[in-house]
């Protein structure tokens, strides 16, 4: 079953991804390492910090939402997720309130997706830290490199 | 036009780069990726958190100060900017107080000055989010990851 | 002299690396590239913020201890320590009570343990900079690149 299936099946869309005209772009692939940027939740997700307005599990699940999100930059970027050779490294980052110390937790809604849709490649290297605040307040931000191979 | 006359065309010099001798280098090259530590704003520029006691126009003149600190880095690693082949990766880092989320906005101070001397190839992926604190307490920090190409 | 014959020369022990079976894990090689999650400090350090409940000089010796696992994982993935070629970048998270600036004196316990086992090929690219929180209340985060050779 191709990446792109096990989302049908999962009942999972994936969102248009805009390029756009601007010194920040969603990704650049060097060599056979695919970057992409800090991806956000989208507006239906609350906004401000684990721990203090916004829930782990309402965090979890805009990890997951992001984690959807990041598959479809890298759709973007190379046509088919097929080509994705595996997850080499995940940064996530939960605005967290003073005290919070369950990053994990928030972030596993990001690497639970990745393994789910990618099976063992979707397997990754991985830090998940609490930052201070995020671009309108969003809850979380997760970043990722992919390896990727050849299109044919 | 090469990088270097950009630089001159727009009134900029780059600072000296010292290597030292400690564990913490500028740089490090790996294949065609260069590597460059986070580097802080001089000392000109206000201290504190974005958001608190430095603006986000503050925060952008520093970052876009960082920015020209790290060509003068790929400078000193390279010997000439042309041998950038493009801007890989940005992690821009502010220090913000409770409830700041304009962390693009002062990142693009970086973000923008490399596409004003490199052109297309200073587009980039990029994560700009908020940290708790920075070394002596600046209000920026930003890390970068260049594609380069052999000397000759 | 071996990194294995300095460290037990310098009386340090690798700990021992679970790899388990979830979607994070320890490292993630591609290419000669050897991506190592962010590891944490074991039980008997001080849990909290640097700059409050918790010293410089304890959250560098946090760091150090960091340093060591971040070794055993290397040899856990490599097989041998001498198939390091460099350390390309390290990323270091200090939880950090408001106001703290000085990140850099407590990842330094990390970098000089790198040069100290590793003499020239332990210098780094680097940032250290001051998170909000860190799982599980912990001090002082690093995640850390490898450049490796293969082995023989």
């Amino acid at each position: 079953m191709t990446p792109e299936e096990k989302l049908r099946e999962m009942g999972i869309e994936l969102p248009a991804i805009e390029v756009g005209d601007r010194p920040l772009i969603p990704w650049v692939q060097t060599g056979n390492l695919l970057y992409q940027s800090g991806r956000t939740p989208g507006e239906s997700h609350r906004t401000g910090q684990v721990g203090g307005e916004v829930s782990v599990d309402e965090g979890y699940q805009a990890a997951r939402e992001i984690a959807i999100g990041q598959l479809a930059v890298a759709k973007a970027a190379l046509g088919e997720l097929g080509r994705i050779n595996r997850v080499v490294k995940v940064l996530g980052l939960v605005n967290s309130a003073p005290g919070f110390g369950d990053q994990p937790k928030v972030i596993n809604g990001f690497s639970d997706l990745l393994v789910e849709v990618l099976g063992e490649n979707g397997k990754h290297a991985r830090s998940a830290v609490g930052v201070a605040g995020l671009p309108g307040n969003v809850s979380v931000e997760v970043e990722i490199i992919f390896e990727v191979r050849a299109g044919g």
